[in-house]
């Protein structure tokens, strides 16, 4: 069995509904165990997460970059970096925010900075972009991200993100826990 | 009178428009004199760039950043860098792809880390996102941009970019020139 | 009087030594008024932020990206944000960490971004890298940044930052000082 | 048997010694047919990147981002691109320039954007920074990096880059060689 971890931060139950996609899309495939945990809560977690093998974090863009909660939790796992206790896991990221594109493809970078100093190795999406004139918010990689799932929720939309969006998040889940069943 | 002048590359007709705008936006501004130079064509106007208050860069994203012909107008000012002639003017930047968000915000940021070896000042879109159940692309920037003006041109769109992206263009240029007035 | 203010998070004091020598830099400009604040008594201070002539913005590069403790700064301002109360006023930034480089780009990107999602301008470094073989630490930008002033302070150095990171800050505050008094 | 394959583009010829220590790194192990291809001869390649396992990529950083010669590259492969040929190849990166810091990062991150786009893995440095006061250019990962392989040529050094660069791209070539091994 394999080990994939969802570590999310959600501030208004958004990025929640896109961490869980991830998480529905990793334990839909054979042979891995897929878990799901809130920073919130990671203190009681982590051994958990020294011992998986592939960690997807993912967080709300609040003014260009990941959430303060969650960058309280990359901060505090800077411990797990002095010995490098995640070196060659597999990583990968997600992140939401109000508009199509709005400053996301930063947070991302800065996931996978992140994930780098942690030696760790970094999955992209795997999707093309949707890029035609028939294309909505309800196909895959509406946005045309490439560096990890993106959603968006606008601030007065009853139902967000939207639904190709949660459908990307559910792939790039699907996509870790493949690749760490090709991974020795 | 201030001299604001659009440098830029267009493969394909698209970012020409977007750069049109930005010029228009620029050229409406009293006491300001608007210029616009492409690339291929910019060896014979060095001095223009060189005597410019502000210059305004834009072009595609192929790939994930500015094309290479534009990168090689970047590469050739390395001798205008070495004696830091554009020390101090103002800069921007846009640029043009086949989807909402697909990673333009790193061409901007290659635009930006561009203006700062050159010491320039770099003059931000200064717009809200357009981040509503209501938003359509016809609005001020829908991308949700903030380094820049982003355009989205679909692969099979009879006409584009948006008209939105379009008017969020000639704001940058409008942005520029008006900032060039207000700095002595 | 143009009024210029630092506003810094230090986890073990290296960042404070360089966001005074910015502040040192800025106080140094015939009418400037320069002040400097903590993000951790940053509640007091929002209405001296507003009226703001320029921020310079300042924290030390943890796991790749500014520090948690900034973060919620950065997350705070969003009520100010939402009435851009910050555009138009000239920003810049600054980073500290163990290593010449160690991923230090990536927060002074963070915190322009920040300053953009503000609408604010932003002012780059405007120093040439020292990168010849006789080059020292004890020389102005001797990592080589553009984007804004980084520092260099070894985990187990006496006295850090370098000597010359702190003229680079120096020169970082005293640059946006002067650039404020030629704004209108 | 893997194949793993790097790609580079030098101006000088200070890149192509890091390429060529990738390369020997790779080619150092077991069980692994490493490649080494200039920018300038890829057209005769194309079939044979297509077959790789890795391709590992590297060009100088010339004005913030890398190379207008290898974004040509980059962008010649957009035709692959369209049918994701490259899906799932490992991937890594390097840069080189004239200190010590320098913006390569934004470099590195153009590499793994465009890596991103084709859908591969990034594999990372995986090196601890050497951040003490006694650290010399002649260690591993001198400059801090985590994205990738940086290495420093002063524009006067009659020996550049530094040893220690030099060690640290091997020991990327070595480490994206093993990592091809590990992957089914």
């Amino acid at each position: 069995m394999k080990s994939v971890i969802i570590v999310y931060h959600s501030g208004y139950g958004h990025t929640q509904k896109q961490a869980n996609s991830v998480y529905e899309g990793a334990k839909s495939v054979d042979g891995v165990e897929a878990k799901i945990f809130s920073v919130t809560e990671i203190d009681a977690h982590w051994e958990t997460l020294n011992a998986a093998d592939a960690i997807i974090f993912g967080a709300p863009t609040y003014m260009g970059s990941v959430s303060a909660e969650f960058k309280k939790f990359m901060d505090a796992s800077s411990k797990i970096w002095f010995t490098q206790k995640w070196l060659n896991k597999l990583s990968a990221g997600f992140t939401n925010s109000g508009s199509p594109s709005g400053d996301k493809f930063n947070s991302l970078v800065q996931l996978a900075t992140f994930a780098a100093q942690h030696g760790m190795t970094w999955v992209n999406l795997g999707l093309l972009p949707s890029n035609s004139i028939n294309s909505t918010p309800a196909d895959l990689n509406y946005s045309g991200s490439s560096f990890g799932a993106m959603a968006q929720s606008q601030h007065d939309a009853p139902s967000a993100p939207h639904s190709g969006d949660l459908a990307t998040a559910h792939h790039l889940g699907k996509r870790v826990a493949e690749m760490s069943l090709k991974l020795l």
